[in-house]
This record gives C-alpha cells, structure tokens and sequence, in this order.
C-alpha cells in the first residue's frame, strides 16, 4: 500500500489521511464490511503520531463510513454508498481459499520489515545489492540492440537466439551440452521449480529435498501437494546412499538438489558424490532437479561442473538463472531437459502468462554475448569475496565462541550456528527491534538456532555494522 | 524445436541430420526409450524428402543409436552410452501426469501449423500483426528512459511509477477510480486470469462464463478443477438474469465476462446491462472477473465504460492489458481489485515467478506518459476498422448467403456462422490444406459451424486472399 502524504502542505496531517481512506472506500479499495488497518499499523507505516489515526478514525466514525467494534476492529460500514448490507462480496472467504498457499508468516514478516524499515540492515534478502548490478552494461546493450520487427508473442520456449546464446554459456561455463531446442526460457528459477511441480508431479508424490534447502521455504511444494522428505546434509551436503533409504520408505518422485554453493549452508556437493546421485537416480529412474543459480560466483578459481555435466541420458532437469549474477529484475532463468519435458512444460508455461516479454530476452542476449560479461563476473566474485571476508572477520571477532561457522569458498550466504538454546521468533523479534534482519533457518526447514546471512545484499562498509547489531540481539536472546 | 540444415553445405543433408540426431541422443535431449518424430513428421518440418529421412533413420538404427518396431516407432535405444535398461526415467509416466493440463488438442494443432506453415494465412492467433506494434516508439521510449541504479526484485504488485500511471489511464479512458495500491501488473490479462483461478477458487467451485467464451479455450480453469457453467449470450451479449437462474442451481462462485468486443463474439454489453449485472452479482454477493483487453479499440467513437466504472463496492475485479493495443511481448496486464485481494495475488505471484521483469515496466510507463500513445491508438482505430471492412467486404461477396455475421464496431475479430452442416474438424483439416488458418468457434465452447476470424492480424492487403481460400474450404466442406 502506498498512501502519499506531505509534510509540507498547508493541508493538516490527519485530513489527509481521512481524505485517502475516504478516496480509498469509494473506489471498492476496501469494500464494505473489510478491515481497515489498525491504528497503530497505519501510524507507524505513515510514520506519524498515534494520536493522529485515532482522531482520523473518529472522523470517519462521525461521517459514518466506517463502524468500530471493540475487539474486531475498524471495518468500512455497509450501510454507507445506498449499498445494501448483502449487496457485497465476502471476500475474505475468497483470500482465504484457493489452492494456492500464502507465503509463510515468519518470512512474510521479515520481507515487509526489509520494505519498511528505517535504517535497516537487510542481510534476509538473497539478492546482490544496487552497486553491483551491471546497469550500465545492460543499457550499453540495450541502446546497440536492434529492434525486432515483430513483437508478437515469443517462441514458447523462448527467444531463439537468446536460447541459442545460453547453449553456448552453459558448454563454456558448465560443461553442458545442449541445444536451444532443449532449453526453455522462464521468469527466473523460482518459476522454472513452479512449471516442474505443476506438469510433471502429482498431489500426493513424494519429493527429496536437501535438510536445510532453500526449497523448504517455499509453499509452492505444499501449494501442489507434495510431500516432502529431507536428505541429511554434512559438510559436503547430502550422502548418495540416503537416496535409496528414502525411496525404499515413500517411493520418492523426484530429488531437488542445489548441489554448489547451496542455500542456506553453502556446501559443495563433491565430483564423486554428484556422479553417485545421478548413478543412483538413474538406476532408480528418480528424474533429479539441479538448481544452479550461483555455481558461477566461485572464489577459489574452482569450476564445479553441475550434475547435468555429467548426464548422457536425459536424468537431469537442469535450472540455471542471471538473476544472481547479472539482477533478479531481469527475471531470466531457465530448464534444461528431454524435449518432450520441455514441450509440456512450455505449454503449460503459455497458458499460465503467455511467455516472458521480449524486452529481457533481447538485453540479456546482447549481455552475455559481450565481452562485458566475463569481466562483470569476475567484478562480482571480487566483491564478493570481500564481502564475505569482511562478514567472517566480524563474526569472529564480535561473536567468538557463541556462533560456529565455516567459510564458503563462493555464493552470496554464510550459514552459521549459534551455540545455546534460541527461540528463532525471539531471535527474530528482537533483531527486528535491533534493525537488523536475517534469515532464521527454521524457515530453511532447519532446527532453532541457525541463521542464514547473506553479504551480497548489504555494501561492504555496512556488514561490520549489520554483523554488531546481530551480536547484541545474540547477547540479549541466550 | 529448431533443427538446423545448411543446403548449401558440402555435407549431404543426411549426414547433417544424422548428426543432429546424434547429438541429441548423446546429450539427452532424447533420452534413452523416448521416441523420436515420424519420418513423415520430421520430413515435412525440415522441408525433405521422406526418403533422406528414412535413410537417416536406418543408419542410425544401424548403429545401434535406435531401435525400430513396427506400430510404436523409432525409439532411442536403452543398451547404448553404457548406460542399463533399467537407468533412465521414464518421462512419459511424469508427462502424462501433472495437475496442470495441456493445451486442447486443436488448438495446438493450429498453433503448430501457423508456426509451420509456408505462405499460409493466418487469421487465428488473437494479435496484432508486425506492422502494428509502435516499435518505433518503444525503442524511443526506451532511449529516454534513466535505468534505474536499483535492479534488485521489484515491488511484489509491480513497479509503483508504472502503476501510477496504469492509474490514470484507467481513470482517462475507462472511467474508473483506483489508487496504485489497488492496482497489480501481470504479465499479461492471462496471469491475472491464472491467478484469480488458482487462489481464490477452489477444485470443484462453480464459475459462469459467457457461451461462447475465450476463457473455455483455456484448459487452466480445468486446471484449477473448477466446473464451468455458460450463460446464453444474444447480439447483446449476456442476459443479467440468467445468472440469478445459474446461481440457484449450481451456486455459481465467480463469473468471468469480457463486456466490450467480447471474444469471440464481438458483441458489446449495453450500459443498462452492465449496471443490472453489477446489481445481480452484489445482491448475491458473487463477484465478477471483467476482463477487457480491447475496449479501447472502438470505430465509431463509442466509449463503453467497463462494469468496474459503475463499481462502488469492490465487487468487481477488473483486468487489463496492453497486449491487443501495444505489444503481446510486452507481456504488460494487469488486475484492479479491493486491496485485501491484491495482497493475496501478489504473495502467490512472488512465489510463482517473482514477479515482472523491470524492463517492460520501464518501456510501457514511458510509452503510456508520452504523447505518442494517443496517437498510436488512433492509428492503430483506423488500421483495423479498414482491415474489418475488408474482411465484411470480402465474406459477403465470396461467400454471400453461405455465411451470417454482424460487423462489430471495434476489437480484433468478426465472428461468422457458417449456415448448413459443418464438422470443425473437417474444416479445420480442409484449410490447412488450404493454407488458411482461423480459430473453429467450438474451441470457445460454440456449436459447430462458427469461426472466429481474426482480420488484427494479417495485413491488410492479404485478407481478401485468405477470405477467398476460405470460400474454397467452405465449398468443399458444405
């Protein structure tokens, strides 16, 4: 909600206010009968006195548009706009349905703190932060792109000769070999894992997962009813043979696996280890989805080929991404895959949103046709690696002996355990009161305790400051 | 899929196929026991001789690449890359499985032929044709535009300047009053139709569409398991109570209208209509989906208001789009609804795809706010009013009393019954034949014997052609 009020103008704060709300109730923005913030979230989003919403809400009593019951709040009244009391949709019974699943509140809270928050310190969010997107780059592109004639609707598995370009990009940069007829272009990885889960697996099926795994975050998995089962991870993440376990048990469907640098522990799954995943998913005609967002962001000059490197026979669902190394605004992922997978997906992917605009295929392109790309990359992983350096060094120093952690050698996360029982909504509360935000790895399926820190999102100079914050909340929660 | 053979190569074009082919294989594309194309198929695609086709396909069976069995095709073979029987996912068992459904049948057929199909003529696909898109002016538009510093993920309802924007122009050209927090940008009027189906209805709820109706051309309300139930429309398009009479015997939940040049029909809803169906659907608190991608699109200087102007009570959510009016690869919609419902939309949106890509925000915002807009939409009236009139002209002299239509004043297509008995399906085989293409009226849910011509489409000087090539398809079917 954007609600525009000037300080500035001789018009006083609270008529305003009264006047958006109003404005907002006429146009059906909140129908009768709907809930009006409360006083003291509207206040503390406007960032004005209390007081003023209070005597807002009085006025709008007064003038009938809104009725106000102890306990259930400021709601619009259903008399008001020669409406009849029937004459209006519940629509909460309509939010609260539907089979698609809400975000998780603890990660629902902690991105509209990132939003609102004053001063903040965000080390929740896993992007890259605003300096190290390559924007000039991708304008420099843009301004020598030559316009298609034709701006119809795209291929659906996507613009060709962006296809044809990432062929190329994941032979050089990940040892696989594909062809553009193979590769379907989606709106990031997020919905690349969307498709796989709404085409090709049922309500019911059963999928591994690694134990922490991003993908625990992510209700899309519950939205389409699967059932998840974690993968134990040690330092090298999970252990081939857990796979058989675990299909012996629930007759697992499909293995999601980030096998570099994973979110949230930044593991590295191992040559040997990959090459016994896929002998075993083989065997066992498991399909594996490898998601791959940042093996590119490595900083010890090690190249760890993608599982799908080693694929002969089309086990691997391959889901690659620029959001993590050029910007997530660009919103260009992709899948690797059997054609006749890439096909279905790419017909369900018409009828869900017709297909990604042109406009990011043809800039994205020209990007990595460039010889600008391999120097933003390395720009990046030298940044970085400061970064994390910078983040290891305070949690070091300021922590010590209350947290335990290893150092990844690439990615944009360090995972780190503190030692000692913690409550993670506490944990939570009181880093958010602190202005200081992560991401508990409860949400990562993990036990209390664990916290996922990004440093690409948070400048240099600001992690030692962010990492201090974060060692007072950790002394006031143990 | 894109198979590339040089003609003009040393190599003879057998040996270039059967190297693609190889390829594939060898990096899974086709993995082992998937089937490859027919002959026949793969001749016609690559423009070849059948026989160049078969030879491949002996050879590569001679090597023991594929194996061949009379009545299930050419398959990959399992004995081949060391790889055992057993180790290999068999896709199809996930393919054929998936809660989200594919395309019908005959719609991808004609999908897959105007993708095909050399000098045909296709007044099928629901767009503009090249010469329409403002290229020009988005490409200027997009040259103005200051690249934002900040590429990180954009606001979850999309970027607040073009919705802004998307504010006033609803307020300009239809009349309705909305702030920008009411406001989502999707990628596209599909998006929006997706996400209403899938969080806020759930398997087995009820909707009303209108009969015939776009939205039964599209499997994702199946999908979503809802069971639609259509309202009988007249050259007014729906009649209000027919939805009270729906309502009593399958307690409709939703209903989902395209009031102005409806699709397929052409048919606009009169003011008296619109405002009885808002009232209808208050007082039984249903709501409706108005969906409105071409309103703008007028000859005759009529504005029609969409229902949502008359909407004082957030009954209505309305969707729009700059698909049919600027560019479909801009992949621009969007959805104006009480502010409850959009939270809900936007949270599902995050998780599904993340949200749109910064770019076509940018170039649509810039576009919207210049001058050339109008301008643009004033050319783009009278290109299609005179394409119409072609088109009236043509299927009266050619086809003359074989045909009932009405001329509609605005939007993209002429709805046709064609009079006697006719099987879609014949039609349908007989025009590819023909080299034509149109969308047969029981794809949206029409008896046999209609057709949805699309003149937005083709340039104006081929419509006469492709209405003469139909006259033939008509002589030989009736």
């Amino acid at each position: 909600m954007e609600w525009k009020i000037d300080r500035q103008a001789s018009k006083p704060l609270y008529q305003q206010i009264f006047e958006i709300i109003e404005e907002k109730i006429s146009y059906g923005e909140f129908p009768p009968g709907s809930v009006l913030p409360s006083e003291r979230k509207l206040a503390e989003r406007l960032d004005v006195n209390r007081m003023t919403i209070v005597h807002v809400y009085d006025e709008l009593q007064a003038s009938g548009l809104v009725e106000r019951k102890k306990g259930s709040g400021t709601r619009v009244s259903t008399h008001k706009w020669g409406i009849l009391p029937k004459g209006v949709t519940n629509w909460r019974k309509y939010i609260e349905g539907g089979s698609f699943l809400p975000t998780y509140p603890l990660i629902r809270r902690i991105r509209e703190e990132a939003k609102q928050m004053q001063d903040g310190l965000n080390m929740s969010s896993g992007e890259l932060s605003a300096d190290l997107f390559p924007a000039h780059f991708l304008q420099a592109s843009f301004a020598e792109q030559t316009f298609p004639s034709n701006l119809g609707y795209v291929h659906p598995q996507g613009h060709l000769p962006l296809r044809e370009t990432l062929g190329d990009y994941v032979k050089n940069y990940h040892n696989i070999q594909t062809t553009s007829s193979s590769i379907l272009i989606t709106s990031g990885a997020q919905q690349a894992i969307h498709l796989i889960t709404q085409c090709l697996l049922n309500p019911g099926d059963a999928v591994a997962i690694e134990a922490p795994s991003y993908c625990y975050s992510l209700p899309l998995f519950q939205s389409a009813g699967l059932r998840i089962f974690g993968l134990p991870m040690d330092e090298y993440g999970v252990n081939p043979n857990d796979i058989e376990a675990l299909h012996r048990k629930h007759q697992i469907r499909m293995i999601f696996l980030n096998p570099t640098y994973q979110s949230p522990t930044g593991t590295v799954l191992p040559e040997a280890r990959r090459k016994k995943v896929l002998e075993i998913s083989a065997e066992l005609g498991i399909p594996i989805v490898e998601d791959d967002p940042v093996s590119l962001l490595s900083f010890n000059g090690e190249n760890h080929p993608p599982i799908k490197a080693y694929d002969r026979s089309g086990n691997v669902l391959y889901v690659g991404s620029l959001s993590k190394v050029i910007a997530s605004s660009l919103r260009i992922g992709w899948i690797i895959g059997p054609q006749s997978v890439i096909n279905r997906l790419a017909d369900a992917r018409q009828q869900i949103d017709f297909g990604l605009s042109i406009f990011p295929q043809l800039i994205a392109n020209q990007f990595l046709l460039s010889d600008e790309y391999s120097k933003h990359i390395s720009f990046l992983r030298g940044e970085l690696m400061e970064r994390r350096d910078v983040m290891a060094t305070a949690l070091h120093e300021m922590l010590g002996e209350k947290v335990e952690f290893t150092v990844p050698n690439g990615g944009l996360h360090i995972w780190c355990k503190i030692k000692g029982k913690v409550d993670d909504h506490k944990l939570v509360d009181e880093a958010i009161k602190n202005k200081v935000l992560f991401m508990p790895g409860s949400v990562y399926g993990a036990p209390n305790g664990y916290v996922r820190f990004t440093y690409a999102h948070l400048e240099k100079e600001l992690i030692r400051e962010a990492i201090s914050r974060f060692a007072e909340v950790v002394a006031r929660v143990i």
